[in-house]
């Protein structure tokens, strides 16, 4: 061990290799012949350095720090971060002095503001770790990540007193105030330590520094306690998923592949990516696993929008692709339509002009949430039945401070979009007429309540009475997770959502064979959501749906003229209350039309005395924060006991491009239920004749492979393990 | 003409060259040798062979007609004319036997049943004239043009005997039961007309007889009153509008190029298109020009997702690029994406395989409408800043029965999206669960209506008081269109849509450099609608907006728990109030974002006592048929004169995906109007300082180069003719 910090030691004083980051010597040369030949690597490169040409022929800008997030002085520093690594990187290519001069003078420029700056004018006190270009200290460290690389890219240029001038007045007292000086959020577990140990760590690096990079790694103290590798422990799950969903994962991945990797080029000795079992790259792919059409599942506060062509997970693929060459990557690489100008960006471009790339493979899949992986689990099942279907089923952790109360969630996917939806975050990002572009008042009020969500509502209450030190010392239990060629299921409860009430739901993805003479299956979405107390309550499932309602096959008492507003509170008070019915007991269908052309039927058994009740997004909303979207929700409105049993159904297409339409209308004829002994049994019976039946076990535990026995209609039937489908033979 | 005449009659008794129709001898060589080389043209071949080669293995299935559209026997017939004419295609291409006599077979069982079928029960006396395969005599001439098509491409292969049987237990008492027997329709200058007569005359091409043929042009009596003929007179303006709107224009198409393109291979003598200065040609184009990002303007009674891909314009872009070489039409073709198995099918494809598509030019263009193009315009402005802009500016006559009561309304779209929208027709096509699939019963009560539209609605009522006839009587006056570099200007006034009430509105699309020291132009849309009258109403201005409203900059008073309905008719009775406002006098703005990332402004000039009321459409709406749209409404309550000055703004981009927000402000400062002396003057200030006058004459004659002067702000200005625009100089 002091035998490696003396090497590194010695070799930081003699002449340092450079570049030696997430770019290396042997990249720069690669990289140096591939843009003399055709492809997308020159391409790429060509395009960039028109964009820095411009840019660094205006003057030099560095403002004196006066304003937060969004203002003046806080964009010019970030871009000028982005302008100084984009300069290094085309000072390596090119071997143009004129680059590195520039980020050199520049260099030199923060290094005389910087050992003046006071603490940032519009620090926030008590919340964020305050910074001295940046409000907060998170953007200051962000910027060293950056800057360090930029340095390295141009050490080559510099003269002995440039590197003095530039480390003593900007480097070296920056690393102090983002280490010594600030050791609660340098050695925090959380995804601002980890951008402030990679920022440290990979500065001790550049400036020979071994000390610096062992605090990174093990924090302050070096006792491990905290520290990158610390983080690598706690933030993920043994699966690679962070547990504030992957909205966030994607934001947390930057500076842990990052420094990784510079970790690699350094210290290679360290095996870094084959930590915990090769975490860092579980994590990416994890990152990827999460998204649907190339957008990410949007759990708890997560903007729609963000997919997987984000510039975090593009830096992601390229340094996984680096060390795995796995093809699939290829795949994802090329939707990113995005190429990096580093070694390993050069080998993702000069592999898709070679059209390397193969099909990256979504799965089925249950992610095990917390640092242990037992903290519930977030499900995600797939198949491909004439478009690729998913069904997101969240029986997972709170999620911190960003996770919504939606305990047992789910959402459904098909043929491209969403059908069965989460609200997301309420917010538009940086738009100042919005409430200065941060989370509205709106996402408190309705985007992280239960009701917001698909998933049971007792008494219009919402989980953990919205309490998140509560929600994140409670997690749902998952019972199973298992999947043949037609069936992939699982199941999870809760009892500590709501006092006295305890939750099971079972969730299958399954795809039959139901029409005569062909092999062509259909998709259904099976749930059964069992809700069990001592007192009476009320019980709320909602299903947000996106699309336009076509039918119901009860009468619906639609308000015509005014509308009221649905509840009180808990999110509640946002639902305008358009139409309610009270079907009779039997089989309910309600059938809407999404854009994508395809129909939707839920199919859901009713008691004769539950109602439905459909509503609006959008009362309570002064401001138009809300986007005006529709649910229906099933009511039982006092019970102890209650089983909510339905089955949701892709069918046929509306084309009026071409004008046809077919088969508007649902599938489904029968639809039963029966609960013996912790043993459902979910009957379907389709047109045409088929009838099946779904038979699953929800028991706590459950031996390797009991034998599980059930009679329906009078005929025995059987089946070990967990669950079995059944087609009834006539 | 005796002598012509007779030819014809002596060359169809001797052996008829076959196939003569769409697809000539000629053309068959050339497509025989093309599926032999690898192509567009070979790949769509292999397509529809294996399609084909399918379904022709199964029975002929001809059945009694019993079912109304959409219904059993209704499909089968229509699919079996698809059926025999692609087989009829195969058989000329494969020159395989087994195709030619599936063709037979099917027209013998045809022939069979024919002659006993009465008039089809399912037939609506008064309404639609009655068929006897289909419920209305239309679709048996649609039938009728495919299936005569069908016969000339297997003629060679039959016996005298077997033409016999078909000739005469088929084709000759359909042709009689279309024309002699039912002269009304077939007389009709109208789109079954068109159908009937194209039906008859290219059956009379394949039989051999030209008295179908001079009846089919010139009507039964061959006087010219009726037939194909009168039809391109009459049912096209010079330009090629056809009046119902582009939704109705492009299914109307298809019976006018087929027919023609008939004519122009049994009769090249004729120069059908040299018709009219080429009106069939133009009528194709016109119908391409009458789309934005690949959809048609939907105007009038139209399903929006109907665009250039619909296979009545594939024949027609094919047949003109056939006629004319013209390599703006292979642009179209390509986005069609879609090839013919025919001569000019071929040309088509053949050319898309060397790349020699050039880019299509859309114009802006004044469509006048009505037979002699006098009868008012469609007006469609465009200009390409940043993506490309259309302003849709309908001063157009009514359009018979599925025109819509909104004279003098506009449509805006930008960057691929509609912006200021137009509901279009309330209808589900062919969704059995919505209506039948008909036309909804909101399509009357909220589609039509003045108030879905946006344009002026006095004192809640609709144009003509929803009369058609009325609407058909009157028209707006298109009082000019103009352009140049920066600005496309139209104005247009109607005086009989409310009794004394005089509309005029002009629009102005323009582009203007508002920022120092870059070329970049900025797009506005510029309204000023003048409404005038001896006494007192409420003037209503509707803005159908999409996307979501970001900020106003006055204060709303938003109706936070209960909605109740706007009005009680017209269209009122379906829209929810949902807020309300009365900005003091001077500029008021309205902001919005699309979907597609970009922010659009709406600054209006108030005068104090104006509302403005911010809407939902939805109400009285008991099955959920309508879709849950947003408009603001400005309101002056009671005045004889009022004028709406607005002005709308394109601006900035909300990219959440990449995290950042620019220009969600406008860049409106200042908005002023006057008018004297029919010289309006539109005043528009900009942030940086820049200022401009827009100044227009609206007067009803005006010299050609009649010189205008005002005076502003102290400043005497003069400009010739219609409009100038001014930059104000400081």
């Amino acid at each position: 061990m002091m035998f490696v910090s003396l090497l590194a030691i010695s070799s930081a004083v003699s002449a340092r290799t450079s570049p030696n980051l997430v770019i290396t010597t042997a990249d720069v040369d690669s990289m140096r012949k591939a843009i003399t030949v055709d492809g997308q690597f020159k391409d790429t490169f060509i395009a960039n350095k028109a964009s820095i040409d411009q840019q660094i022929s205006e003057k030099i800008t560095v403002p004196v720090p006066a304003d937060g997030g969004g203002g003046y002085t806080h964009e010019r520093h970030k871009k000028n971060y982005k302008l100084m690594y984009d300069a290094g990187i085309a000072f390596q290519l090119t071997q143009d002095d004129h680059y590195a001069n520039f980020v050199r003078d520049m260099l030199l420029t923060y290094a005389e503001l910087y050992p003046k700056l006071p603490l940032h004018p519009k620090r926030k006190m008590g919340k964020q770790n305050p910074g001295k270009l940046f409000w907060q200290s998170l953007n200051e460290a962000v910027w060293l990540v950056h800057t360090s690389q930029a340095y390295d890219l141009i050490l080559s240029s510099l003269s002995s007193d440039e590197k003095a001038k530039i480390e003593n007045g900007l480097f070296r007292p920056m690393v102090k105030f983002l280490s010594v000086d600030s050791p609660e959020t340098f050695n925090k577990v959380h995804n601002h330590g980890t951008w402030t140990t990679a920022a440290v760590g990979m500065t001790g690096y550049v400036l020979g520094e071994p000390e610096w990079v062992e605090q990174a790694l093990y924090g302050l103290d070096k006792s491990g306690t905290g520290g990158f590798l610390r983080q690598l422990d706690e933030l993920f799950s043994p699966q690679g998923y962070y547990n504030e969903g992957p909205y966030y994962q994607r934001y947390a991945l930057m500076p842990f592949v990052t420094f990784a990797k510079a970790i690699q080029t350094n210290q290679p000795e360290r095996n870094i990516f084959q930590y915990r079992d090769g975490i860092v790259l579980k994590a990416i792919d994890t990152t990827i696993q999460l998204s649907y059409n190339q957008l990410f599942f949007p759990i708890n506060d997560a903007i729609k929008d963000k997919g997987i062509d984000t510039i975090e997970l593009v830096n992601g693929v390229a340094i996984a692709y680096g060390l795995t060459g796995d093809a699939g990557l290829l795949d994802i690489a090329q939707q990113q339509d995005q190429i990096l100008l580093t070694g390993d960006g050069l080998k993702v471009a000069q592999a898709l002009d070679k059209n390397l790339e193969q099909p990256y493979h979504f799965k089925s899949i249950a992610f095990g949430d917390g640092n242990d992986g037992k903290q519930g689990a977030l499900v995600i099942m797939r198949q491909n039945v004439a478009g690729e279907q998913a069904v997101l089923f969240k029986p997972a952790a709170q999620g911190l401070g960003h996770g919504h109360f939606d305990k047992l969630t789910w959402q459904f996917y098909d043929k491209g979009e969403e059908i069965v939806s989460d609200y997301g975050a309420a917010r538009f990002l940086n738009v100042e007429a919005k409430y200065g572009g941060r989370y509205l008042p709106e996402n408190q009020t309705w985007a992280k309540q239960t009701i917001a969500h698909n998933t049971v509502v007792v008494d219009e209450e919402t989980h953990f009475n919205a309490n998140v030190e509560e929600g994140n010392a409670n997690h749902p239990e998952l019972l199973f997770f298992e999947k043949n060629g037609n069936v992939t299921i699982s199941s999870a409860r809760i009892d500590s959502a709501y006092d006295g009430v305890s939750l099971v739901r079972t969730m299958a993805l399954i795809n039959l064979p139901i029409q005569p003479n062909t092999e062509k299956t259909q998709s259904f979405v099976v749930d059964v959501f069992d809700v069990q107390s001592k007192a009476a309550h009320q019980y709320d499932l909602p299903v947000h749906y996106k699309g336009h309602l076509i039918s119901t096959n009860f009468q619906l008492d639609t308000q015509l003229t005014s509308l009221s507003v649905l509840g009180k509170d808990n999110g509640y008070q946002h639902l305008w209350l358009k139409a309610q019915a009270q079907p009779k007991a039997g089989l309910s269908q309600i059938t809407w039309l999404n854009e994508n052309g395809r129909f939707y039927t839920n199919s859901s058994i009713m008691d004769g005395d539950s109602k439905v009740i459909f509503t609006q997004l959008g009362a309570n909303d002064p401001l138009f924060n809300l986007r005006n979207e529709n649910a229906f929700i099933s009511r039982k409105a006092a019970a102890k006991n209650h089983t909510f049993v339905s089955v949701l159904e892709p069918h046929g297409e509306y084309n009026p491009s071409k004008e046809f339409t077919v088969s508007a209308v649902s599938k489904i004829e029968t639809l039963s239920h029966q609960n013996n002994n912790n043993i459902d049994v979910v009957e379907l019976g389709v047109t045409g004749g088929k009838r099946y039946l779904l038979a699953f076990n929800t028991a706590q535990s459950l031996k390797g492979n009991q034998v599980n026995n059930f009679e329906f209609n009078g005929t025995k039937y059987d089946f070990n393990g967990r669950f079995k489908l059944f087609e009834i033979k006539k």
